[in-house]
């Protein structure tokens, strides 16, 4: 037997490029300092007598390492290195320091010929074939670690506001839009006699959204939200549908206006920006810098030419910034669509604006867009749009002249159009049963629900968001497709 | 159109019967303070002439209130309420402030005799078939309190550590674990002419592992981790398992050792712990009283009687206190089952430890409960019990006179057993597709992990960890069901 160890090595990770770079750079008074840097080669130019090698580990700093004589044997487009040397001042452009290297070890050699991810911008459809290796390119791994932080920004807005995380499952016998568009389960064990028998005794299938199991802990917790995966089975092919997504949900307890539950939703909203353009935040400063390099690769790939202009960093932060410091305008769908009347007579949409029907995504992004130039709540859409759970209108909201409200919102973003989506929730026993049976649901199936509201029923209200599409109007991402690990919509489940 | 508003309020969150009770502790010296505080009712007691009423909003404090004369009707057990007063110190036992309502308002009321949660201790059992309802004992909600703290903590600690959190996909056409106890799903769309089409062109599964996805992230961000559910369709009715449930996984690149991966797993199993007990983290300072309640009200289900002993408090932390200070033995699984043998010549086993058998769960709590006291790494194990992705043991631990063995390990905690299991990874392509094809797996559906071992191959290994066991033995509850929202298991998917 071996011995028990001592304590663990103090720090078992070998330190990453960004940590050597930003010891030396500490330490640059006292004169280079020896490092040794593990990492990819993400390009590499080859002269007679010395090579340079653009070497990334992910850690959001690349080093160049400057590689005489015999170490650069091997090291070619792709391949992964562990180079040791001194970092000195570079006289290079868009670097303080390089590596010069001494001794230098190919880990894992790559056919540059064969390697699939080239320095120049590829296009995201090709990319998107190569899911598993995209990660390799500037823009997804940084757009990879900005969702990551936008996350983080969520949780911690979520925590300081006393919201408990609940994880909503994904196989459910509910379904929460009462749609058809859900994926279903057929699974079955060897029952007793060998005969199949069915794993689970109903019909199962994933969660589209976690709403109605999150209204259950928030009936005990008070404010509850999820960032969990969701799922529609549905063929769209748009630029903002997943077949597998993530949904940021939240539910609030003892707010008893659909104005509070928007002073609170707004709050969030504003609240995680401010965080990520916060200067005194290690996060938040990666996070921009990850932004700035993203704007520049997506510049690329639109055509618009080289990057490293003086002008170009700004840019990405500047939606940011006016949705952190402006109010989200807040109107009712019946002014809204009065407002698309007004339009549509002098520039038609294609689409006519007619109370009753959804806004169309033209109408959307119009609003948010062109008329409100930011972020904005539409209210109170007729309740013959939405699902048998929203609460009906309040008085000041009426639009008794269309026909019945209902008391929720969709945000709408510039760019995006629909961001999230929320309502109060019926919260009264009676009134919920006939809504219900008005939809043609089972009061047994949901009977779980319906007691949240005989048992200490409160006034209550929540929102969901598409994560995906959250990244994307960070970002500037065109599509959720490239915002997200692995890819699934219908007709493509690979890897 | 209304116009749109100013600033959304400062705090559109009404204050937490928590944040009452500290605005007025604060402010004591300047006499009782007024309070609003929602909440529901977690006991009643009726006097003559004055109620005493528990109310709790889930903030993680409960407040008595003292109802006199007409403002106690209508508040029953199970009711929710809206009660305005003074916060004034209290002669009773247990808390430091009572508030004296002077105005009540029941929200949404609750029937006594019906209502399914009672004060007393209900059986796990019992609260299992209420699961829309047991977040309202305290064990259920500090559970659910703790269970988020714990993620908070550990997705702190990887990014202290810079590994970035991926969402590694749920549905997919990998199967990790080269086992069929997976959930298919067969979902069709209308195709041409009207004959079904199947919506992803291969047979997909849900994920029962991330483990095989995070490689291709890790091959450029260097450290990654997901925190992701993953299914199993396995009938196990055992208190460890369940169809759906969370794992925490995570990769590291540029580590050349099992020993350097240990050192890295090790590191953050009691920095976590670490965290969960630091005395300045007012998250911690809330868990552990949680952890306390929690720790009452399982005593108090096992009959040992009442609660409130000077000594129980501090319980249910030693085993925490245990783990994060005292290094984590570590034993080859040739020694183990030596030892092991050695044991069973004295006291028998059920079953006799054998080489080239898997530990069963007695020789597990044995290793890490009676032997080691503590965790225990058990190390390289023979390789044809474990996965074709997992490298070759060094040499240090060949175990040559009984078989090949890798480079792998079970990390075994007392009470719980198997608590996280992890691997150095075949970084080698040929000797990747060798294990392959010696395990009849197809090349073709395996070619994307194939390229990560093609292009810039590093050696790296991770491990994951089934979430609720963490939180099982964090907390001391027996079983997986009851940490978990809504649990799923074989035969068992309501709500």
């Amino acid at each position: 037997m071996r011995p028990t160890r001592a304590l663990a090595r103090a720090n078992a990770l070998t330190p990453t490029v960004r940590a050597a770079l930003a010891s030396a750079a500490a330490t640059a008074d006292a004169g280079p300092s020896q490092a040794t840097v593990n990492g990819w080669v993400r390009s590499v130019r080859a002269h007679k007598n010395v090579a340079f090698a653009e070497v990334d580990d992910g850690s959001g700093d690349s080093v160049q390492a400057v590689l005489k004589g015999r170490t650069a044997e091997g090291i070619t487009l792709g391949s992964s290195v562990r180079l040791s040397g001194t970092l000195s001042p570079s006289r290079g452009r868009g670097q303080a320091l390089e590596l010069q290297v001494s001794d230098a070890r190919v880990l894992g050699p790559s056919d540059p010929d064969a390697y699939p991810i080239q320095k120049k911008a590829l296009p995201a459809p090709l990319l998107r074939e190569h899911a598993h290796m995209r990660f390799r390119t500037t823009q997804t791994a940084g757009v990879m670690r900005v969702r990551d932080a936008l996350a983080r920004d969520w949780h911690d807005w979520f925590e300081d506001h006393e919201f408990v995380h609940v994880h909503t499952p994904i196989l459910t016998s509910s379904d929460c839009e009462g749609a058809g568009e859900v994926f279903t389960l057929s699974q079955s064990l060897p029952g007793p006699e060998g005969s199949p028998a069915p794993f689970f005794p109903r019909p199962t299938n994933l969660a589209v959204s976690g709403q109605l199991h999150l209204e259950a802990p928030t009936h005990a917790l008070g404010r509850t939200y999820t960032l969990s995966p969701a799922f529609r089975a549905e063929p769209s092919m748009t630029s903002r549908h997943l077949a597998e997504f993530y949904m940021l949900e939240a539910e609030v307890a003892f707010v008893d206006t659909l104005d509070g539950l928007l002073d609170v939703a707004e709050a969030a909203f504003r609240g995680v920006l401010s965080r990520l353009l916060a200067y005194d935040s290690r996060r938040a400063t990666r996070a921009r810098a990850d932004l700035a390099k993203i704007a520049q690769t997506l510049a690329a790939e639109q055509g618009e030419g080289e990057s490293g202009g003086e002008g170009e960093a700004a840019g990405p932060l500047d939606h940011l910034l006016a949705a952190a410091t402006t109010p989200f305008a807040r109107i009712t769908y019946t002014d809204a669509v009065a407002l698309l009347a007004d339009e549509h007579a002098v520039v038609p949409f294609e689409h006519a604006p007619t109370w009753g029907d959804g806004l169309s995504s033209e109408h959307e992004k119009w609003l948010a867009g062109t008329h409100f130039n930011g972020p904005v709540f539409v209210t109170d859409y007729p309740a013959a749009l939405k699902p048998f759970y929203m609460l009906p209108s309040g008085p000041e909201a009426a639009a008794a002249a269309h026909g019945p409200t209902v008391a929720c919102f969709d945000l709408l973003f510039p760019g995006i159009g629909e961001m999230a989506g929320g309502s109060m929730r019926e919260h009264n026993l009676d009134a919920l049963r006939a809504r219900m049976a008005a939809s043609g649901l089972s009061e047994h199936e949901y009977d779980w629900y319906l007691d949240l509201r005989r048992f200490g029923s409160v006034p209550h209200g929540g929102w969901g968001m598409g994560w995906e599409r959250w990244v994307c109007w960070v970002t500037g991402v065109g599509n959720v497709r490239d915002v997200v690990a692995f890819p699934r919509w219908a007709g493509s489940c690979r890897f």
